[in-house]
Formats: C-alpha cells, structure tokens, sequence
C-alpha cells in the first residue's frame, strides 16, 4: 500500500523551483494505493468557440505551487490523512475526439478500479462524461453538481452529439447520469432557442438559473441540494460559472455569475456529503488570462475539494 | 417593409466564421423599416486622457457574435418580434470634433426619420450629445437614464465646450434634455472641486451617487426610476459605472461602482417604460482590456435592452 | 459581369470604421464576374499543439484596412485593373475535420468555378489540401511555392492521414501536386526523425531548408524557382517561414527564419509568372501576437501577392 | 514653514503630461514643513514568489494623475488644508535587504522628525517594518490595521528572519507594535501548518479571517476596530486583502477577499481616529495588471487615506 | 550660466527608483544655459487610426532611466560636456490641435531663443511642424533627415490640412524646410494613390524608398546625405521607420523596415555634420508595446543623437 | 550505469500535455550515469533591474516540448548517443543570495563528479559563477564563451561584490577563469564610465563589441575563437546578446544585438571543439515575453548545444 505523499516544502524549496506538479505532489504511474488521483485531461477538441483550454493542466499545475497544504476553516491537510498524487495526465488524441473519448475513460477506470477518487482539471466540458462513463461503471447512476453559466444539453452541434455542450444530455441518455440528482446552478445568458430548456424540464433536472440564484440567495442553493448528501455525488466545475470578473481566462465568458467567495462556500457545504465520487474542474483558458488569476483560482477550488472530501472521510 | 432580419445560425455556422456584425445580423444601409438600428460611433476626440475607444464598436462586433438569439427570462427573441439590424458605422472625423457632431446627428436623424430606435455603440461619451440631438427634434426634451462614474456635466476642459465630459450640461443647455428627467447612478471618485455638483443640483437632476447606491441598495435605486415610466426615455450606459473588475477595458475607471448582475437588473426593469427612444454603450477600451471581457459584457447589455426594448414594446 | 469593386476610401472614412472587410471591399455572396476571391477558411482543427488560428480571418480583416489601395513599386492599384471582393469565410465545422474539408472544397469549387482566383485566410495548414483538391479539378496537377518553418509532408498524426502536419504528401499521393514542381522554402528545426525527408527525397520535392537559404542567398532561392513561370502555380505562405520576430503570433514559431523583407521580394518575384492559380496565408494566431504586427504582415503579404497577380495579368 | 503645494491642475494640462509625481503634486526634497510625505519603497527582495513590485511606485505616480483634487464624501480637498508632496524614494540596494531596511529606516526617520505623516508605496510587505521603527521612535508601541490575505507573522522563510511574511512578528518583538491593538482583516487561505496561528492567538493579534468577515459582514469588522480610536494607528494596505477581481495585480493573490466598495468603507471609516500617524500599500505588481486597474485603485486607496486623514485632522 | 547636470547614479540609487525623468538628468523648468534641452510632446490629436503616443514621454523617461551615461564608441558621455536636462512637457490641449500647435510652437521658441537644441518625445508626427517653425525663426529654411515609414506630404486628411500625414508639405510650404534638403528613408508600402509622391517629386525632394535603401545598401544611403554636412540639419525620427520586428508598439506598422542597428549607424554617421538643430522621435504607442522594448529602442536612439551632437559640437 | 532516456513521443502524446520536463525527457534525481544533466537554477536576486527570470526554468521546460529529437543538419538526435536527462532545479534560497550561491555549486558539485556535463537554465546571470566554481575543481581554469549584451566584470553593484554584472571579474580573480580564454561577443550599449572596459583590457579579455561584430561579421567572429578548439570550454548565453527582436522577454534589452541565426550558427561552430564542459542559458524573462517566443527560442538553442556536444563527442 503507498504511504502518505506530501508536497515539496515551499518553505525550504520556493515554489516556483523545480518541476511544476499539482499541489508539488510527486507524480506517480500507478493510481494503486492512492485514495485521490489528481490528473489533467488537456483535450478541448470539443469546443465551437475559444480553444485552448488544453493548456490548461500545465498552467495549473504550474500556479498550484502557491496552495499551502493546510486548511485553516476544516483544520486539516488532507496530505496527512489522505494518499493523493498527480497521476500525470490521460491520453488525448487532438485530432480526434472519438479516440479521446475513448482514451480517457480508460484512464479513469484505471485510477477508479484502483480504488481512488478522480479529480480532474480540463480541458473543455467535454471531458467529463467519459469521466462518468468510468465511475457509473462501479457506483451506478450518478448524482452530480453542476456549477455552469450554461446547460451543456443541448442535442448536437453542427451534426456533432458529443462536443463541450451536450455531455450531460449523453450521460442521462445513458443511464450513467440520473437526471433527478442532477442540480445546475448558475446558469444564465441569452440561449439559442425557446426549447433549450425542455429536456431540462421533462427529466427533471433542478436547474438553479442565475436569476433564481440572485433572486432566493446562496442558501436557498444549498438547501436545495440537500437530497443529494448520501448519493454518488460528482461535481463538475466549469469555471465560467463564477463571474468573469473573478475568472476572465475562459472559453466563453458570460457576465453576472456567481463569485468566487460563493464558489468556496459552495464547496465547503460538501461537508457530510458522505459519498463524493469525483471531481473537475474545466474550461479554464490560460490564453485569455491576466496573472493567471484564472488559474490560481481554480487550483484553489480543488484544494477546497481535496479538504472537504477529506473532511467528509473523516467523519 | 422590411421583413425581420435573422442573425446566422451559430449552430450551422461556428460564431467566429464570417464577417463579424452586431449579434451577426446583416448589414443594411437604410433604416427604413427597421424598428431597431444598431450602429457604431468609432469616434474618441472627446477625451482628454486614454484613447482608442474608436476600436470599440467592430471589437463589439466581433465577440457580439457570442450572444445568442433566445433571452430565457422574458422569453422572447428580439429578432422574432421587430425588425433589427446593423446599418453600420456613424461618419466621424477623426480630426475634426465638430464635424463629427454634425456628421452623426446626421446620420442619427435619418434612423429617427425611418421610425428606427438608434442603438449605438462608442465612442467616447461625447458622441450621446449629437444622438440626443437627432431624438430631440423628434421627441422633444427628452427623460434620460446615465450609468456613469462621471457626471459629464461639466462646462469645459481645456476651453472646449464639447468633450467626453460635458455633454449632458450642453444638453441640458440646449433644451433637449429635461434636466428633471435625467438620472444619474454610480456616480464616484474624487472630482475637482467643490462646485463640481452645483450644476446638477441648481437644476435639479437626480443624481444617486455610488455612496447612495451603496447605502441604500437597488432596490431604491429601481424605485427612483418610477417616474420615467412614461417619459420619452433614453438610456446612456458608460461602461465605467459598472466596476473595473467587470469592466477594466474602459477609458478612465474608477474602483467602486455596481456589479454586472446589477447592471442587468437594471436594465430589466426597464420592462414597461413604454417609451425607449434609445440606447448607447460608451467607452469600452479594447486595447485596456483582458480576453474581451470588457467587450462581451457590452454586447449582452446591449442585448439585454434589445430583448426589454422588445418585452416592453409587447406589453 | 461585376464591374469592379473599390475599397471604402479611407481618406473620407478612417480605417477602423464600418464593418471590417478585407481591405474594406465590399461582400459578395456570388463570385461569379470576379478575378480575385478573398475569403476566410476559420478551421484549426488539423492542429496538434496550439490552437486559436480560427480567429486570423476577422483579425486580418480588421487589420487590412490600414493597407491603402496602390502599390507604387508595381504603380498600380489591383482594384483598378481586376474584380476583387471578399467573398465571406467558406463554411466549416468546428468539431468535424472531414466535412470541414468537403465544405470548403466545395467553397472553392464555387470561386474556380465561377472563373476566380482563390485567395485564402487560414486557419490552419490543413485547410490548403481542399484548396488544392478544387484548383486541381480546373488545372490539373499543380505546382506549388511553399513558404514553411515545416515540411507538412508527415504520413500521419496520432494515426489521423488529414492534419496541419500532412496536407502535401496527401496532396502529392492523390496526383493533384506535382512533386517535382513543388518548392519547399525556409524548412527548419529539429524533426522527428531521421526518415521525415524521406518522402521528399523520394518524389523530387524541392526543399530548401534554411540552412541552404542562409548559405546561398535569397537570389539562389529566386533562380530555383524559375522553371515554375508557366506551370499552374500555387503559392502557399504558412507565416511561420517567416521569423517569429516578424511574426511572433503563430502556431509553431521557430526562430531563424527569413525576414519581412526578404519575404516581400519572394512574393514580388512572381512577376511574370504567367499562371498564378491560387494563394493563402496560414497558421496566424492572433491569441499569440503583439500590437497585431503578425495579422498586419500577413494582410501586407497578401496585397503584395493581389498586386503582383495585377502586374503578370497586365503583361 | 512650507506653503500647501497644489497639485498640476488637470483641467489645464492634461494628466499624462509631465513628469510624473504622485497626484502631480511637487516633488521635494526636504519634508521640513509638510504635513503628509508621500513616498515609494521600490523594494522587493523580501519576496519569495512572484516579484517585481519594484515597479509599483512609479506605475502609481502615473495613474495617480487621474486622481482628482476634491473628496465629495469628506466636502474637502486634502491639498487645501494640509501641506502634501511628493518625497520622492526612499533609497533601498536591491541586492541587500538588510541595508535597504536600515535605508528605509533613514528615510522615514527623516520625515518623522520633520513633523510630517508618512504614506509609503510599496514594494513587498518587508518594507513596513523599518517603517514602523522609524513611527514607533517617536509614538511608542504602535497600533496598526492589517488589510491583508497574509498573516505576514512567519518566524522565518528560508532562514531569514526578515522577508515578506515575517515582519509583524518581528514588530511585535522588537515591542514597537503592540499586539493586542493590531487588527488583521480578511487573513484568508490555505497555510503551510496548523501551528500558524499560534503566535496570532498566543499574542492577542486581533485576526479577522475573511470567513469572518463574511460571516459576520463589514459593520463588525469596523465595531471590532473602535478601542483604536485614539491610539497611534499606522494602517497597512496590502493589496491582496482585495479580491484579485479588483486587484489582479499583486504578488500573491488569494480568491475571496473584500471588495474595493468595502475597502473604501473601510478607510473612511477612520473618520474620528484621532491619531493616524501613517499609512503604506504594498504588494502592487505592475507586471500582472490589466488596464493599470491594480494601480489605479491602489491611488484611489490612497487618497481615500489623505481624505479621511484630512478630516480627522480637522475635526 | 546653468552648469552641466548629472544623472542620478544608477550604482547607488536602483534605475527604477525615484520619480522618472529621461535619462535620470534634473528637471528645469528654465532652459537658459542648457545645450540640449529634452522634452515631452504628448499629442496624438493628429491621428486618424491607432492612437495612444500622448503616453509615450513618460514611458521613454521611465525606460531611459536603464540608459547608463557614457558611450563606449564615441568615448564620451554627453553629460560631462554639455549641460542637458529635461525640461518637462510642453503644454498641449488634448482636445484642440491648432491650440496645441500654437502652444508646442512657443514652448520650442523659448528653448530656441535660450541658446538650447531642443530633442522632443511625440506624440503623433504632427508635432514636428511647430518645431520647426520655432526652428526656421532662428536658422532660416531647415534641412532634414527623415526616417520613416511614411512620406506625411499628404496634402489633406479629412478636410484637415494639419494632422499626422501633412507635416512636411505645410513645411515646405510654409518655407520653413528647404525641400532640397530634405531625405526621407525607408519609405515604404501601399499608399493611397498614383499621385502621392507628386509633390515629392515636384519639390526635389530626396526620396529614398525602403526598396532603394534594400537594393543599394546603407553605404549609398549614407552618401546620400553628404551634402547637408554643413546645413542647419534636424533629424525626424518617425520609430515605423524600423521593421515591427524591432519596434512593434507603433501607430501604424509597415513590414519590411530598417533594422535598428541600420538606424543606430545612421545616427553615428552624423558626426561631423556641424550643425545639427534639433531631433525627435515620434509615433511610439506603449499600449502596443512588448517589455517597453520599442521605448527602449527610443531612449537609446535618443542617447545616440545626445552623444553624436556632444561628439561634433568637441571637433 | 544508466540507459540513454528517451523524450516522450509527441506523435503518440501531444506535446502540451504530462508534466513538463526539459525536452519531455524523464526526471532523475542522481546524475550518476548520464552524460549531459539538464536542470534550472531559478534565482534572479543578483538582478539590479527586472525581476523574473526566476520563472525561466519551468517556461522553458513548458515549450522545450515542441523541440524534436532529430537534428537534421547534423543528422543525429542526441538521445540517440548519449545518456541525458532533467535532473530538477538546484536548491536556492531567494532571500540569500550566498548561500545560494552555496547550495547551486553544491548542486553541480554532484553533477560534476558523476561524469555528467552540466547545462543550466537561468536564473540571472549570477548563477554562472557557482557553476563555474564547480567546473574547475575539475577541469582547472576554465576558457568561455560569452554571448552578452554586458561584460559582466564590474567590481561591484550597490556595494555588493556577488551579482548579475560581477561574475566574471570573480571568476578571473578567483583563478577559475582563463582571461586570456574568455571570448565575449555583441557586448553594446552605453556603460557607466569610461573604465568600464579597463578591467577586460587589463586581463586580456578578447571583448568583440557589437561595433566590430557588425564591421568584421560572424566569420571574423567565429576565426577569433578557433585558439578555444582544445580549451576546457564553457558557453554562457545570455539571452540578450541576441537582439531584442529576436528575445523580447529578458532582463535588460539593448538594441542593436546578433540575430537568431546568428546565433544558431555560433553554437554549431562548436563541432569539433573537443572539450566543452557546461552550457547555460540566463536572463530570460517570461512575464515580459510575447506569446513565448524568447524561451522558445532559448529551448531551441539548448537542443543546438546538445546537437552540436553529441557532435563533437561522436568525432
């Protein structure tokens, strides 16, 4: 079994030296024994508008330096009661997102078979229903946590039925998703058409849209998503769900979301939330970014994942 | 009569393909039979301190692409129920302030004429005084709302009447614009000196500045609007009301003003003021700005007047 | 038959206003009565490592209207003598290489068609292989000037036959380019292996890698190119033949490539090559560049190539 | 004594004229006679990440110019009713801390002996300490308010006793800063270990997380701040306190601080503490700014300071 | 009699400390007893694309401060034969290009009248036309060297005989410039029409296109300007007179320029010529700059002109 | 004893993504086996200017990625024949720059010892002389090649004998340095006083100023270096020896410097040079780049100096 890896200490090494990993944390080839497999999924081929979001990974785990390992609020470092490592990243074929999609399920089922839990940073939306695929295979349909400025159910587009706005609509499709435990928050911005909304509708998914968000508060939110504390729970982050002012590199910004500060209480509200399967973080374009706040920003929101899903084991 | 352009299909046709126009509405060169005419005013000689607010309206443009057709909250596509469309740039002089005035009234006076509503896009904000000009003749004095951190109510700078800073005093001079009728929010930052605000109380404009905004919340601030209501009512959104963090591409910003999800709360009530003569956008600095963020908030606050423009003119 | 079109007099109305077209010349949707066919081809997705080249197009469009309409060493104006017009960006799918390249065959089959010269805006290095496909179906097997940091001869990437790294040995292997008439210019930097000139050794391409260009001189790369002045030739400018610190906003820049200037004489060389069938400049990025200098070459480039076509037609 | 010197008057000569002074005030060389002496310490080599606000007085004295004379809260302007200049630097050796400390200890002493009111522009946060020795020599133990992500209480980093994050504990030390009237507000962030606090608590450090101040809101963080009243009080904006929304330019920033609207709050605030005896904002870094918004509201604060400074004084 | 100033010493005192003024020399606001007297011209009201260059002179004083005193070639520094400060920016009305004019043109005459040669920061190319008429007052008709990628003899832009492309035809014009004596270099691109270089050639004027100085080589341009040895000689240094590559944060960009080692020789060849009047450089935009490395270019290239003016004053 | 590691494939894996190492080559932690050890040294606390280029290291491991393994003109790939590998950054403290100093030549100490030749990625340019220290413990006095805008022998900065522009009068008195094999090349720009030479002059330093580089050309520069065949021979590249239009991104730009392929073909002028025993590159500086051009082309010409050191050693 693999111990306990601990980031390099920034204290003795500062963190900009050395090869950039996430969180500092060694890289390890073989998810066995880790009970989190941190791993980047840098393939935006699923996108229609802004590319570029396969630089992603590296930029995070470049900035990811500057996260010290402990958590003031939960009074943990989930480095010393958890194995976590950067497992590298999955696979892609730029050239062809059938195979991508294909590559990265194989490589979440190797980390999900080895018992530990996928934290993944995109990469565009597109990636995370192999990351379903991959973890319905052992828990079943899951529930998920949607944080977005849009559905990312449509159909198709131009012809195409897997790209970075349909993943979700898939996944219930697939049975991989179960629609009633699917909650969206944030969602807001002028749509294509007066029927985006009815497959939301007919299955049954919660959608919080913005105007209900401003409207009813944060907290409306959180007891909203109550239901879902003992299901299968997977969160996907896509990053353009806060506001552009608190994160502008991204794929396509869409102003009036959610900030930043609401984005950690989001997650800390997981505490007790006692069957998280997953998570990811998406849609983060270092291209478009200043001082990579974008970045930094996103490596902070999945190091308040790491301590609360390590405070959700610890009850 | 002209029948109600569509913009292209993003979903046929990726929205950075084509020559980029206003939500990818066709050009046309007469307005007649357009109940809407959005237009640029490339014009910045008004300014005293940063330029280059001239590459605003194609910036605009451009990422205006972005923003779909369907407004999920009034549930309503603009497009569907007037005939909008984009009938191109303004004539200005670059090197000739006066003759720009004249050369945009001009070209203003010709959408009022065709019965269109002028929406523009700057520009420095000297450019609303030759478009309240143009609506005047038609409206008389008009009522008018301003998003502003500046009050632009100033006699002169550097011996000129005519400037990014005082407009709405020439207008108010001139008659067009019923100084009464004229509210001012977000109002902020250091001025030079005491007086600066005589003007605007010896007249009796509603000047709610962001220390009041602030105190008293929006919702007062909605309230204050009430007798507009039926007013011929223009409304002038200068980019810098809204907070840099929003809108850091902007000529001369200002720490402290509203947040986006504000901005759109206010132009949503706009919903059943039955009189909207126009709109305008001012002082976006795309050279300022990060990733376009600055220029896509624009372009959806221009659609959200486009969409309770349309709402309103339903009721 | 279409008289000719002139571009929007920028003595009258400054260059950043209006809609932005290619060297402010009017839209067509119909090529047919033109000599020369402007358009945008806004596909990246034959691109393994950056993206973002699907946003040249427009920023080319907006940057050439700086470039004025006479060229005074050749003493003409191509507007004068020749039918140009943008014709709008051929049709692509984002998320679809194939039938991007099907649609943009198709595109171009419309323009020779109609009896016109393409000349083509990237996107990525891919996009020229449809190009050629259509060229080839009028004139036969083609030859070709290929200015290139890259051979773009591999077999294949991550086992894709059609990417930004091999449209010439397809364009080779299906007979519609001649090998022997194609002429590699500035090849450079390290390649995968030993093999990848293979292909060209084999077929008589002619390279002339940059090592040969900076040994013999740019006369020597003029007089190799003289048997190609009656052959149907096509010259293909990948931007980044030219030194990333003239054009630093590319896909894949590799420093030591040859200057502006020298580029400018290449093109200006082709006077008296009496059957120039088509041009495109590939691979800008305007994510990546500064002050827009990279999108302001290319739109130079392509004037010059406009005005040299004029001169050899006039002979 | 020294007259009240006046700033440039911008309504004749425009702002970005002219050497560049701090509110185009002055620049001299003897405090002798000034109430307030406005200065940089371009020092950063107490910085164990991101550096270069080196750059950040300079970039300040620029934009500062925007600032206008008159505070319309306060109904005053500070230039009428104190003498304020600019001082120019303070000398530092960028290649040796410890001499620069002893520099900057120099220079303030020099200003304080003068009778004047110290307000430093950073470089890092180590420049506070030789700041507050030079206050502490004529005031005794200092209070201080801390806007800060950063405890800034480390014992040491990489050995050394005196950088960036340690100097408030060496304050607290060296007994010219009194720890039990130091308030820390929106401290916020992972840290390197749990046992960080304990200095903080040990002390009676008034620490005010930012889960706090949300918590609690910005009425209590100011009640918690009364017993300071008429205490020696020396305030320490470092930039991060903000949200990097509003402040992305900065050494280390850290999501979820404050906004600009509640800093502002916060200084005026100070209206009625009797005993400023001085104010700093470090940890500007021009390099990673948008639109110079860091720095423009870095001015702005800073004015707010002179403002409510002037008040107090007149009170 | 002023003695002769001296930089800050950039081996005590850090190059970025301190408030910037070019080359670190003293500011007067006197110019009698100066030799050279430096200045800022911070009106780009001229322009009719980018605009931006009012911001140039104190990019170029911050920059300059890198610039060390002595020059190694020469093996002199201007400083300890000369007396040289900087004697602030001449005023400007932002918002009134003749008013702007009229004031420049005093400002010089004052230096003029002192005794000084004057070396200016622009600001836009329109500022060269009140210098010289302050100059012509003193040495009658002026030769000039011009490096630039423009001729600006343009007659009229937008009905406006005074603007950035007009300067030297109101000059010789007006009998302030000798148009025998005037050599333009690196002129270069499309222009408006057939008709353009007319009063160039009419007027004798010396016209050394970018195509001539590539065929012929700097030796012949240098030739060239023998003739003015002994001529009241002023330099125009237009920094689009340099390829992008060297200077890409201009006005209006031209591919295919001179590079900056050309432009240094060009400088260094005017030792010997007895009678150097006056120098600018001008059309340097910061907002599109890269590192400051085309104000870098500026300052350096001013030093060079300091140090060649110092070199043929000592013969 | 080690096996030869290989870079991953980049037709297989796409060169953005994994963790980025230098050329995508494994990380080891003991040098023992290998034959060239590749590591950064990421400390800029010798810098009296621009800060940064401590981030050097991890942006060019970043786009070290694009660089192929097959060098076409020498027709090899160096992981072919000799064992290489990334071995991490050296230790360095940022706040104390002797033991720094101390830990780096530790750090090739280790290095050294094993067989490995060490090449270094900067860092400022102190970082030079602990390597050099550690290289003649065995090889004795070193010869060297210095690419340098600067000579770098100042006696001291600030007081501070050990900096960015001191190394190589520490390594010459320090009897590690052969002055008489110390050839340095492009040096330019102004100095601080005329004795700056004297020291070069003194010892025997073969100094060939940009002036006689630009007279005499690249031959004549690359004959000057044949008596170094035989030496123990180390090659130091500051970055900005090159011009600035080729390298943007560094510490302090001068005009003016070699260009790309200059550059290029001095490394490849190595071949045959029997005894090369270490390479660095310094002084790069990636906040101040565009679109990553200059560590692209410093990662370029370390696989140049690989290139051409598996060369020599094949001979």
């Amino acid at each position: 079994m693999k111990s306990r890896p601990k980031p390099i200490d920034s204290l003795n090494s500062p963190r900009f030296a050395g090869v950039s990993t996430f969180y500092r944390l060694p890289v390890v080839d073989d998810p066995a024994g880790l009970d989190v497999a941190i791993f980047g999924v840098p393939f935006d081929g699923g996108q229609s508008y802004r590319v570029g979001s396969r630089f992603a990974p590296n930029e995070i785990r470049k900035v990811s330096g500057g996260i010290k390992p402990y958590h003031p609020s939960f009074q943990l470092s989930p480095y010393d009661h958890l194995a976590i490592a950067d497992v590298g990243d999955s696979p892609v074929n730029p050239l062809d997102p059938a195979v991508s999609r294909e590559w990265i399920e194989g490589f979440v089922d190797r980390i999900v078979t080895a018992g530990a839990t996928p934290v993944a940073v995109g990469g565009d939306h597109s990636i995370t229903l192999p990351i379903l695929r991959a973890l319905a295979k052992k828990h079943g349909p899951l529930a998920m946590i949607q944080l977005d400025a849009h559905l990312d159910t449509a159909d198709s587009y131009f012809g195409t039925r897997f790209g970075g706005g349909t993943p979700f609509r898939r996944a219930v499709e697939e049975g991989i998703l179960e629609p009633k435990d699917l909650y969206q928050i944030a969602i807001r911005g002028p749509v294509y058409e007066s029927t985006e909304f009815d497959f939301v509708n007919e299955r049954g998914i919660h959608c919080m849209t913005m105007d209900q968000v401003a409207e009813n508060g944060m907290d409306w939110v959180l007891e909203q998503l109550e239901p879902l504390r003992d299901k299968p729970l997977y969160f996907t982050l896509d990053i353009d769900g806060i506001d552009p002012a608190f994160a502008p590199g991204t794929t396509a910004p869409v102003a009036g979301g959610i900030t930043s500060l609401e984005t950690i209480r989001l997650l800390r509200n997981l505490r007790g939330f006692n069957n998280l399967v997953g998570f990811d973080v998406v849609e983060v374009q270092p291209a478009y970014d200043i001082g990579s706040v974008t970045s930094m920003l996103a490596s902070l929101l999945m190091f308040e994942f790491l301590s609360v899903f390590t405070a959700s084991r610890m009850r």
